[in-house]
């Protein structure tokens, strides 16, 4: 197996492609980490989720972490963790033009899942008070890579 | 979407049947999150790691969460989150048992994993002293399961 550091741009480019990792937050040292779908630009993550511990907690301590993975194998896969700081965006003036941005952002990132949403309030069971859209500021970015060796890749070379 | 909480049986059986996920661990508030394989037992995880921030964040700070799931869509998915405690194996007469256990688990999990760590270390490219064989007490465990409504289920009714 060989492991390799990915580049910014690398590390960039898979939190686009997959948009869906899992985010940890802490609280008194304690962390937490729950799933998340989210839509990227080169300097934040923007996010959704309902009220809940996680928002609870990254209201408190805005230090969080993201990671995305594709891990085929335990010797062949890619893994991204972004450390960052969460700002909410609340629906004020101050925060209109971030607030549409996400908003459009996500809505193109996955139609299906604003679909479920929207039939879930339709039907009274999404509560608009308790949904809460945010960004996660990206301040570190590592990515690592790896893959079998080649004589791990070709177990069973070709006899002659 | 209906989302159910899900029974003590049924989390530990997740984490049984996956023995992949996520794993957090604190320090100074500043969460971190690395993908893990695992072995489990009714009452622990068993795990193995080499030697880096994970391992020296975990001796610092033993609380640690674990996270799993299937997610085939943002409305249809289930997550196990487990609150634990990390201790290392390290390899005394005291750990003998603990850790042969831990080796066989994990052996008898993925042979294919065992095989590659094996390849790498007759390459010398593994370094057996830097190998920790550690297990997380679960303390805590919840999960929930999110499903489509059964409109959402059959979004194109046969039409009579």
């Amino acid at each position: 197996m060989l492991v390799g550091e990915m580049s910014q741009q690398e590390c960039k480019e898979l939190l686009a492609r997959l948009g869906f990792g899992r985010l940890a937050c802490a609280q008194e040292n304690r962390p937490y980490i729950v799933p998340i779908y989210f839509a990227s630009e080169p300097d934040r993550l923007y996010g959704f989720a309902t009220m809940g511990q996680k928002i609870e907690w990254m209201r408190s301590n805005p230090i969080v972490c993201v990671e995305v993975d594709e891990v085929r194998s335990p010797i062949d896969w890619v893994s991204v963790v972004v450390t960052g700081r969460y700002e909410e965006l609340p629906e004020t003036d101050e925060y209109l033009k971030q607030r549409e941005r996400a908003e459009a952002l996500l809505e193109k990132r996955s139609l299906w899942w604003e679909a479920g949403l929207a039939a879930a309030q339709t039907r009274g069971k999404f509560d608009r008070d308790r949904a809460v859209f945010y960004c996660i500021h990206l301040e570190e970015i590592t990515g690592r890579r790896a893959s079998p060796d080649p004589v791990e890749a070709s177990p069973h070379p070709a006899r002659t």
